[in-house]
């Protein structure tokens, strides 16, 4: 049973939004994928923010381009922490994506992440970072990837000149 | 029977979206208006957008600021045209809610006004502009109130320099 | 006679403005479509945005770049609904067209879609809504597509993780 | 034991991070306050962020204006979930501060609120909502605050014209 | 005869226009001032445009904010030099009529100023620097005028700390 | 002995600042082409700007990117009227060479065109519009040349849909 | 003799660059200031530039709003290091004054501060970390300075929820 | 023994950052340049930040992207003169790292360049001007670049049109 959900508003979100994918395979958290978007199908936007917890999920994380109303819609129907990744947009460079994600009025949180990739991946280590305040197993595996990637800069670094 | 339907993400809207109204009313079109939070109540969006075209609206005015999520998520429930309304935000000056507003993706519209009580009043406008294609009194007074505005720029101008 | 008019700054803009089109022909609304400069052809403007209403045509979609003047410079000289549609810019990627589209001032409305094809495309689809409001055989039109939109997202998705 | 730490960057921030204070106060959870400057204060920054898991915290809020690195250097030493809140700057409106906290790089996350007062309640609503995945009690008083802005949107509306 | 014409868009437009007017006054050249209006008085826009070489104005400035059409369609009827004054808008500070005046397209040129009382005032003398190409009278003015201002630099400096 | 002086930064601005050259070809103008860099050969933009006018320029054209200081500081040596183009930058598109040519203080003025390519033929243009106040064969060729894009508009148009 | 020089565009940029004048003062470092204008007094500019070091300064603060020269114009005509200080415009907050001074080309550097008094303040203190290099006195303020100001925060904290 | 220390937070930074090595090479200035990554290494960053006085670093040059805080992490542990270079972000161009690193507040200075190549090779520079404060034969070495570099502008220019 998936203990993280990742909706995305479009297909064409994926290639960004696999990177929340990936970093929960890499962490051993179970996550379902799905395309749910809040303008062309805003019914099951509902019924997927609605019966989520119900359905064992702990996370909601959601990403969306340009108009991104995704990540809001479905934290308005949740008391789960719901994390939204701006999906980069071809005209603003997902600057519309971050404000439209980000600037959540008072009383319906939204956890934003970077634009694009970065977000994504980010989405889905904070969502680790939330299972693993009840589960030291997570913990140890995030631990293990922080120090990993601390390791990954100290060790070999290539700063040569061109000739 | 109210044919324009007036509604905004929160009471501290109504300041801006006033405007809209005093458009109508002034063009004698019968309108309604009431709060609707896209993220504090949902439910009631889905049931006010759904049944609109039903209760007889024909056009919906939609106005909200920060992550302006309102009008995008009514032209998703509705095949009524549905209007902007960027109001003015109090960190980034509307420029968030107009992006959250106006750039919606293929196959859902919002025609989106400008930021503000210009925005607000145009969308009364507008949705007169709409109305009027088949009601022949509301284009007089259409054209009247435009008149009037080209008569008020061409009268009385005062252009002195300070002494 | 087509109930439609797209016009566009210049013959560089069709491949956005084409958007429109497609969508209005896909819902069987027929339209014209022709470049109308509102620098290098102002005449012309004045012209077609004048006489637009006496030959039939209900709502006009105009899209530019850069100091995109057009869709407000229509909207001065009609009482019809005018859509506007901002088309991405070599420089400032359509934030230009879309600031001096949607910023209009209070009396002379212009409704907004979002920069570029995605833009085109709802300004065709919002042009049909406005129709729609008496023409029962197009609303239907409108129906079928956005449920046609709507089943290709909740249908096969393909979000499978790289090997 | 407070279950949350609020940091902020500097004591005028507490204008705008007292709204998370109250929110987890009107929730019912603990909280300690207290300000820690990146740049004035490193070393403190860096005791707080490595000892707040020991101590029994479990989410972290932090606030800061302009360059504000106070959100991703305490990412930087801990595995417990980050809040970012950026506050208001004087001249950039906190456009600054905002793409300071959310731009994070891979691999190192902070779950970024809106600008302002806004942002900073939020921030205390997510921390409450990540705790109440082990709290029934906390979940009712959620899910309770939630219906009383509801209802309180419902409830009476001011939207009279001015005469 | 005045050989420069200062339009604007609107009666609130003068308190910044009147800068135009009075560095004109200051440096000796005649003008005159009228609000035009591009949205509200096409008709008038064109007219005035289209007259002015003939009338003996060989110079135009024109103020505009927001969505800031005047400069640029004045410019499309004319060939006499346009120079542009983006006016501070409410919302955005008056970068949408900055881009809206300056992002003009190839073959209609509007000569733009900065934004606000120090354009407009840069905009009566940039129409005096042409005028003088031809006028000695009224280059020794202008040499005069920036001499003064040079002298004034270099005078009485005020730099005191606070005690 | 050329009346208009075309100046820039660098020599990588003469692929945009050509279009300023060509305009000016296309319509008779003499002109003059050399770079001149405001930071790398400042006693020589000095020298130049002084003593432009002595060699019968009329008109100077200069164009500079990002910190584009080279208009501004030719503006503060010279009575002559100069225009600005900005040339689009690597890293901000322009925007950073458009702010820092068009915001000039109350005393010194610019007349700035659009970033790229459009702004380099429109200030070619505007300088021969200001030369024709006194040349009436140039203002002839400007006519005949606004004509024949007027021309070109009104054209053969190619608005074809895709098969 | 005063081993820091303080320049500015304007009388009126002095209550922002006194801030540097005050952390020199604090450090007790020997400081210059003067208004020198890019544009009203270029010629001025050229000698102080040039003349500077031979006077005994070793590094020049430079501050401008708007489209501001002085510190890339200043840094053209010297070897010494130059740190720029944007200061607030009144249209765009000093992001115009921000570009126009931090995007030197390459070839002729300045180091730039923040928007706003804390810039300036800050260039008074990294023109001290300059000269300390070869002044252990100085060096020993500067710690002293840098640690008052840790002190401070470690204080006394007011962080009281309104009653 | 170095006398300048470039570090950057990303091996992925050094494209950019090798223009720095690359000018201080040029120069005859001994440099160091390593990996320090604030989020990822934060213990390296403040070892790094702390020791470098004492191993014989005068000047440190730090560059990084998006949300940028290694420049301003370093400056808040050493009293050396810290210069930040803005490093082109994949989404937002830049801007992100220039804010994050610009904007640092009162009392804590990063002296901050160019985004992209252009400020890596500038901050080289800088650096060296800072050091040849104290080293006369650097100083005629920069004169001597900076002469090259003018004896280039004045030099070959091909400035030919297009046939």
């Amino acid at each position: 049973m998936p203990r993280v959900a990742i909706v995305m508003g479009s297909q064409s979100d994926w290639p960004t939004m696999q990177q929340a994918a990936l970093m929960l395979k890499q962490l051993g958290v179970d996550y379902s994928a799905r395309v749910v978007s809040a303008h062309r199908t805003p019914d099951l936007l509902t019924e997927f923010a609605r019966t989520a917890a119900d359905e064992g999920v702990q996370v909601i994380i959601a990403g969306a381009g340009g108009a991104a109303h995704l990540p809001g819609m479905i934290a308005a129907h949740t008391h789960l922490p719901v994390f939204g990744v701006p999906v980069k947009s071809r005209t603003l460079n997902g600057l519309d994506s971050l404000l439209s994600i980000v600037q959540m009025p008072k009383g319906v949180a939204v956890g934003t992440l970077a634009i694009g990739d970065a977000g994504a991946a980010n989405a889905g280590l904070l969502a680790a970072q939330v299972l693993a305040l009840s589960d030291s197993r997570l913990k140890d595996a995030i631990t293990a990837f922080r120090q990993e990637q601390t390791d990954k800069v100290l060790g070999n670094q290539q700063l040569e000149l061109p000739e």
